[in-house]
């Protein structure tokens, strides 16, 4: 029985065991528990607390349990609560009744705190990590492709023509607002909660700042009864999550879309692809579906974070033990998301000649010709008027656009001049030319400031 | 290299082949699938589909697997990407090319439909059982503690006094709305996919309702494309799943309420409670903590499902493999809390004097009051004016109502007469005998009734 | 200043009367509370708690309210805090202090509750006509278009060919779920809440059964702290309508997809379509568009409604009040867009060719050829494998199926015979002849049932 | 009939109108919207794009159309689209045919995206001004109370005595938080996207950054088709204050619970509470219920955002429509949310000595015998257990710990002084003095800094 229940009676029952056990799913911060307990030790001995022997003893013994977890030869016992109890329990074994005084100026509360600040920091470094390997794969796709022509939609029409490369760059720029998103979160989890206690606080002269420096904090928290009962930093990692998750659905969506018959844009590798158990000559994008459907998962784990803190008084409740696994799987989730994508978004074929020809049909530079006719003085709204007459009368006729002549252009305004006729897909887009948009001027210049911002050269 | 993968000129990278496996979580369906695969083989059979011999054989072959697995000899291929495939792949292992014919007349998307209906159609019958079991522990809390007064409360003010097992029973209500409701929603799980095909139905003479028979379902599907891309049986569980735990998470947050040094109506018995690492004399209502964060798990998981159906093509698209470990989660969670509840509310030790005394104070009876004026010809609205008055009068006098002298009464209205002395908490509650209300008679009734809806004697 | 604030010595802040007024969303009650009142005032009456005349002046006091308000002409005070408090301040205007006695015997939390059951039955019941309506609209386009195949999709990959009428049913399908669901639902809202009083009942002798029986209720509460804290079927409702709008942000994107110039399988009726303001070509989708959006917000407003109830102790508390737009907004949202969905669906231009066209492509037939090998003796798995191989060579050499001889055939199978030749998109569909499956004959009766359940003649 | 139907032959149906229009709430953004037009126009004069005088008959005519909005004078037609195509038709009756050269280089695209931001960052900075004055109500309140001891409580059980000023600095804490993630949020919404056009840019030489200086906006958007169909900004805002509502959740639940009866630590000031209308002795919480309830609103807001932002291709796309009323709501309740607490704070009634009664009891000072004992040369641990079997021990005896004589203390260590007998509520708190802990010297720094942090004088 652990200490624990020292002053109750008798042992809980196998069900509440396993109900209230965090084991199964706390036992991966092993590492940031580990090293968080090495620097309060160290900080307790240099300030006297306790001794520095046995400091060394207790820096021995944990050094010695983290090499066996991570080898796998550590033996988790079930009727442990919780990864600090297991660690502790596996210290006493370890090197005797002198673990005890690790605990000296610490509750389970602030420790805890601290753990879940270590992973999440690190959680999100590497997730920074993975936004810049996926625009890069966007960075490189754009640039192999400079030239290439595309249909830009609008409610899923054809409504002017412009660059792939533009179009994967809209994805580069959500996901530079991710980067910047976690990196704010990150001020606000870089924060380091040892030394608030249960929740008031503890009685010994310790060295907070001492430990954040061991610890590679940048502050340490200011209240200790928020600081065992924060978890901010938890929610707000997810909600990164849950807004990049939404952008790698969308760029999903698209990738499905293309490699679609009806589109057929792209073919994806093989290698990023799956077949069909009955249908042999299917090649599906699972991984843009998988990502697709796991966007639907982080959203859970965050309105799941949001309700369990939802009106809990200060200071520590347990329904704070139910912030890990929505954080892990949020974090796991992503994390593998992001590495597929890159790789299936370096990978991808395009099929250059049908994203052309689709950016040639279906009135599609009716837009330029409505700017023709401002650029002659008409007003833009008559002009828009014009234009949509001139389109109907062409459906009508079955004809393109480029396949009417002078003559039905007057019909609909005497602005239309012979220049009309070389208006195309290469003009529409080159007359684009301002920051932000297709124009391939200004498509080279946003793929310039794009690889600075991921540190390539230009 | 796995026959799905055939058309393909290369493997999947690692990491897809980890992102697009659902071996981790799905195989706890093998035993569904395995059913389903002895039903098919069976029907194949007697339909002429697949000789006799044959199926017998891949029958054998499967019970041997199901064994196999049941005692945890079984070894899960990493590289299989789900159970079907996993069960499959040691199907040829065990009877050669004859595994083969297996999948004749059916495919993976209509055979996960069936494991998931038959899993969920077990989830729900296990999730009645255990609703029943904790009605049951209120229903005899309530009996035990029937004669117990507390205060009834409204914005946790106290309002009027109520029995305690009024209360508890409120808690049967809300429970056997839960029994109706995972009825309900079981009428739209039993349904029977098998036969779908990938999503056109198969072409072959197979006989649905045979299977259906073998598997124990009640309908079969009636449209192929639906029944390959529906999982509104998914989320009907998990949304009356979401009720039910908010339902326990409204008893916990009284159970924990009633245990704080506020109230101490209650005691945890210890084998539902859990101590403090710090501070010794705690007894802490985790169990109830858990329970109420874990609302927030099954919320998020509602949430996970509703998006990743949202706006999704007929008829099956990978996003579907999300549904699996959002749906174990929820069932597992409410499984657990439905036990542990049990078991709590069961062993609960009432601190009767304490609630009684605490129904006694507070002008709790000042509706009463209104309702004495009432009855001497006063209209409601002005007794209400009247007893605010008294009660303003008592406050600042210090004194409890019963406290007051008839003079004092009288001061606010001619129609107070002797008998208002006699009103008590005991007539409060014994004047509520109405339906529905907290009268000793009616909760007799209730406790009647709530006996007989779980099967018990009267 | 109201009644309420009696006992306070100043009045609220205007901050707090606007913060906590139900007044502005509420309103939309009147017709149930005024009728609630009706019901309440007559019973009163029949029991002998009021006099009948006091009944009638305040029967007809209500009656007068409910017609002004109907005509505009009521003058709703913004310093009240709800619709019970507009209504009983003008009934005391009207018929003087007798008003004062219509509230016998009642409370505001018992009279909101049923308020919110009379509103909700009534949403219920026009949900379920609008979704008759809508399942009309389907049966009707697949019943006109009963000869039209297209491709169906797996992965948004064309897989096999199907009849658009059995697409179109799989819709209905889905929305019969959503039939059957409010109807369970209704169940649980159809339950009289009166006489509850604040929480504990009343202490009168009064007439519940009555009341429902006025009111039109199948049964009457039977736990009044229950009844007035349960919003049960508040959520129930909304968690219905999110699954209902799920299916429609489904069809919705099929709209979408099937519009759009990839796909060009239908065209929307102008009535259902807009313009662009700058690309006078496009025809857009946005009622479909926003009908997916739409899906979001009912199912935030079963997040909210989760959420505000989670961990509420008994009985009521205020936050209950946050029911009231949640539940309003879903009932509107899914009632707009099932109409318009009626008439959008009912007004498609089916693009025969082009879905004919579609469905002879892509190697769709694939699995037929593999069938047709198992036909003739080859395991599944063997016969897919062989299929597989034949696609990769017609993919290579870029040929369609249909324009392979036999001895190309003969390469990958000597099981091949002349009769493989006749596979088309016509046979592939009639062999998939059995319940549920897409073959003309199935169709047909599937047709029927559909006519039968709305209540058509076939 | 708007010019954006002129392709289209016939009008939208009534139920498609009501369907698709914003009107009914877009129309709150008509500031914006003409902010945004003026200095597009000026833009365009500067530019040399449209005439001067037009641009300024236009910029007078926009002038005169928001004053009348202003005043309550401008008829909305319900048959416009939304508050663009309002605006629009009321400037074509102003001012004539050259309205039709406002909407030159730009599409109501681009123009939408602009007016949510320009909203979006209005609000916020509306939010931030909130923040400070409820942080200041809480610094005010602990300033006020600085000596004032109560249970710091853990699980909802007294575990450790705290200043109030040291809980109530907790919320300040949060609230910081949120002060910097609405800040952090405010860079990203500080975006002008103004010259995206409908998707790809605009095919004029415009000047983007005129417009942004002129609008105030701190940089322009780098990608036209990101531009117009990003609303990271809005989703981002909601998340800040789903945690913020949260974190006001918390504070809600505190005030219920500390003026509950169990509890008595605080009375609401009348202008913050309410009565009940059947029970006139309640002075309810209502406003702090409400806030309560109003987190639920939030976090559906944004479980709403992100569902429609889900898998949304590229660019513009109807959905985004849903963009407004989850903003709109979430503002506007945050806002009042935040404004009523800062009264509601700055009013509380502290009932000092009910605090202090309650620090005094359940053995809160346990932990502070556990640290005794280390400082005697203890283990942590063992001194926790002696701890643990005092406490067992006192509590069979129903004494205090303060009632235990030196000789009971020395049954359960030897290394019990009479120093022992001096430990108190005021030595405890005394004793927690370190950065973030409850010594009073800590609280009046944290308050020191808090003041500085809001700019009030030291």
């Amino acid at each position: 029985m652990s200490h624990i229940r020292k002053r109750l009676s008798k042992p809980a029952t196998e069900s509440v065991v396993k109900y209230t056990s965090s084991l199964p799913f706390d036992r991966r911060l092993y590492r940031h528990d580990i090293a968080g307990s090495i620097a309060h030790a160290r900080m307790l001995a240099k300030q006297g607390i306790i001794h520095q022997e046995d400091a060394d003893t207790i820096i021995k013994g944990l050094t010695d349990i983290s090499r066996e977890i991570k080898q796998g030869e550590f033996e988790f016992k079930a009727e442990l609560e919780d990864i600090h109890m297991a660690i502790e329990a596996m210290l006493f074994e370890l090197v005797g009744d002198v673990a005890g005084k690790l605990h000296t100026a610490r509750s389970r509360n602030d420790q805890i705190a601290l753990d879940m600040r270590l992973f999440t920091k690190e959680a999100t470094t590497e997730t920074l990590a993975r936004l810049r390997q996926l625009q890069q794969s966007l960075v490189e796709m754009a640039e192999g492709n400079k030239e290439v022509v595309m249909p830009g939609y609008t409610h899923l029409q054809p409504a002017q023509p412009v660059l792939l490369a533009h179009h994967l760059l809209a994805y580069f720029e959500m996901l530079q607002r991710d980067v910047e998103r976690f990196n704010d979160a990150l001020k606000r989890t870089d924060v380091m909660p040892l030394g608030s206690g249960a929740l008031a606080g503890v009685a010994y002269d310790i060295d907070r700042n001492f430990v954040a420096r061991e610890l590679g904090f940048n502050r340490v928290s200011q209240n200790s009864m928020d600081a065992v009962s924060d978890r901010d930093f938890v929610i707000e990692y997810t909600a990164a999550a849950g807004i990049c998750m939404m952008h790698l659905s969308r760029l999903a969506e698209e990738v499905i879309l293309w490699s679609s018959a009806g589109f057929d844009f792209i073919e994806l590798d093989d290698a990023y692809a799956t077949g069909s158990s009955i249908m042999p000559q299917k090649k599906n994008a699972d991984v843009a579906e998988l990502a697709r459907g796991k966007a639907g998962r982080i959203y859970g784990n965050l309105v799941a974070l949001l309700t369990v803190m939802k009106a809990l008084p200060l200071s520590y409740n347990r329904d704070l033990q139910e912030d890990k696994e929505a954080l892990f799987d949020s974090v796991d989730t992503l994390l593998a998301s992001l590495e597929v994508f890159s790789g299936m978004i370096a990978s991808l074929k395009i099929k250059k000649e049908n994203m052309e020809r689709a950016a040639g049909r279906d009135y599609i530079l009716a837009t330029d010709l409505a700017d023709y006719l401002v650029s002659k003085g008409e007003t833009f709204r008559n002009a828009h008027g014009i234009t949509a007459g001139l389109v109907g009368y062409a459906t009508e006729k079955g004809k393109a656009l480029n396949q009417l002549g002078l003559s039905e252009y007057k019909r609909f305004s005497p602005l239309f001049k012979n220049d009309v006729l070389s208006i195309s897909t290469k003009s529409s887009i080159s007359a684009r030319n301002i920051t932000g948009g297709t124009a391939p001027q200004q498509v080279k210049k946003a793929l310039a400031k794009a690889k600075k911002i991921i540190g390539e050269p230009d």
